[in-house]
């Protein structure tokens, strides 16, 4: 896949080095809409919020936007009152610029917490940025909104509504987090489908929950996590049925399942993504608190990293998890292999089995509690001595 | 101290290595009182129980207990039907050997998940343990019931009701769990005091939650915990009056207060132990919930580790501990060491000095969210290199 591949009508991008981060990488972004792009998002559930996350969930209320302004190196997170007034500056700067309302433009950070932005930089960037919009320089944007992650994380779709294609491109930043460079969860789409600010809000909200509330790293929650999404409508596909709907959430949800495990296969330190598939519980609730338990557990994911089918963790994660197990009824597959039948292990041989499907670098680990018909899944990934280096040592 | 200062009136214990655990060790212990003890205990809240704790928990109901049978290397959990038979077996055998009812034999297994039990060599070590039984090796039974322990874990205090003198003595096992050497936490508690089932229990209660239920290492609570307490009654202190039920409350906590830190210190992998104290809390519930959330944080146990005063993790897990926290009425204590006033960072010299603080081996981590007047805490250890290594490599 070329650039050029991701060129979404209507939206143009940028990226600079302004001096935000240390090793003098992109670290500012800047997506813009010719047109008045509809928009919708969805905002970290933390109580304490960065001023870029307050200041955004404000401006979107109106679901018109115009343009996205993002940097890394600094999260302008715990940064007080002085953090708000840089989070507005920036957005009006850009509107400035761009000549759109202050109203209109989004604004996301991502990096060092508690300490405040160097603005002088930020000003000096927005001009530049403005400057290098281009249609074909999404992946700049992608690489300028990365922390600790090892690579860009962008996916694109294209999908037809009658005879009308329209086309998804999301960028995103990896889910761990670190400090000086305490990183989120950012994800930005564009999309040129023509719809209306509820039907797009409401599809993000379902496919949020499919995918990026479906991964977990290491369990702690950013205070910047940010997904958004713009529409420009130059698709012109008029009034969407409700097949055309289910056409466009698919193809959004395709984008954000790629953005969401690629975030977890980029986990920090992770070797492995493993998807947490829990069947026959006797309600949703049960079905997901169960997936996300095993998945946050420690001594799981130091098994994934270990190779090791250790399912006794897996039964005691599911027996902390607050759901009504009956533990003589759980079934536990490594992949294709049964390693737990009523509770019970199946013994060396089919762990020794499982053992080598866990050496793979992306499987599935299914549990069944044989207790009902829902069903739900996580994606998680290991945890290893690197991420005890990179979140234990990076003043040395 | 030596091993006859933990002589407690009434008791005796002995230690065997059974053949259990594949280094030779001690791996059973037995406690014997020679007069009828009244008996308490707490267990664990997971729902995926360990055979032993169903026996105990059915066996402790009349407060009426003679002896505990303790193994490790192999906790008989996940075991089924087999499990439950050999823990009966167990109760039986003990029962028989020394002429009490089996109702009165309380068992605890702590070590290798899913694996049943080899009788055989339960049932020879018995009567060995019978033979040994001796009023000055209570140390041995701490040696018994390790797993991943790098010590063994042993506290004693003595008081006076009126003129007599009474005694409590503790020995417990770490908190760590690995499979095949799957650890959990197992107390017992010795005492000579005079006192009656339900005051016995209240007062475990009441320190269990306080001291037992105020520690974490990886945040996943095992299918084997169990905190048991014996009192002979010899001291011949009478009927308790409120005062006195104080002061044995008292020596009580002081006891399971030790074990309980020695058993974070000796966290797998750990190397320093904080506690983490939330003051000002609008309630309790919000207390303790703030507190266990940044003790179980991923992010601060590896900050905790590489003595970084990384208070934006801290302000982070307080955002989604779903307590009513107020980001910028938040003070961050380390030691005696301010850096963070109103939500704000106090800058780098303050911080270089917090780091200085972190060095320690023990220090404490003050948070007042300045919203009330409730407070709670709890003590937690680091995630190092180490516990990866331990919870991941073993096969290896």
């Amino acid at each position: 896949m070329n650039d050029e591949a991701f060129v979404v009508p209507g939206f143009k991008a940028s990226a600079v080095s302004a001096g935000l981060k240390k090793d003098g990488g992109l670290d500012m972004a800047l997506i813009y809409c010719e047109v008045e792009a509809v928009g919708a998002g969805v905002f970290t559930t933390n109580k304490v919020k960065a001023a870029p996350v307050i200041l955004s969930k404000e401006h979107i209320r109106n679901g018109k936007v115009r343009a996205i302004v993002a940097n890394s190196g600094n999260a302008n997170a715990c940064t007080g009152d002085q953090g708000m007034s840089d989070a507005r500056d920036m957005a009006l700067i850009v509107a400035q610029q761009m000549g759109v309302s202050e109203e209109e433009v989004l604004v996301c950070s991502t990096g060092v917490i508690g300490f405040p932005l160097d603005m002088s930089k930020v000003r000096d960037a927005i001009p530049k940025l403005a400057n290098g919009l281009s249609e074909d320089r999404l992946m700049d944007a992608a690489r300028a909104i990365m922390t600790t992650d090892t690579f860009p994380k962008l996916s694109y779709r294209e999908a037809q509504i009658g005879d009308r294609p329209f086309r998804v491109a999301g960028i995103a930043k990896g889910a761990g987090m670190i400090m000086p460079n305490m990183a989120t969860m950012l994800c930005f789409i564009l999309t040129d489908i023509e719809i209306d600010a509820e039907t797009l809000s409401k599809s993000l909200s379902g496919v949020v929950d499919r995918t990026f509330n479906r991964i977990t790293v290491d369990g702690d929650t950013s205070t910047n996590d940010t997904v958004l999404i713009m529409a420009s409508g130059l698709a012109g596909n008029g009034k969407l049925s409700e097949s055309d709907e289910k056409l466009f959430v698919n193809a959004l949800e395709e984008v954000a399942s790629d953005l969401a495990t690629m975030i977890v296969k980029d986990g920090e330190g992770a070797t492995k993504l493993v998807r947490i598939s829990v069947k026959g519980s006797p309600d949703q609730e049960s079905a997901s608190k169960a997936a996300r338990t095993v998945a946050n557990s420690l001594l799981v994911k130091t098994a994934l990293y270990g190779n090791d089918p250790n399912w006794g963790r897996i039964m005691a994660a599911l027996g902390r998890s607050e759901i009504p197990v009956r533990q003589d009824s759980v079934d536990i597959w490594i992949g294709n292999i049964q390693i737990v039948s009523k509770g019970l292990g199946l013994g060396e041989e089919a762990e020794h089995r499982a053992a080598e499907v866990m050496k793979q670098k992306r499987y599935e680990l299914i549990i069944d509690l044989n207790q009902g018909q829902w069903e739900d899944y996580m994606w998680t990934c290991d945890i290893s001595h690197d991420y005890v280096s990179i979140n234990a040592d990076y003043r040395t």
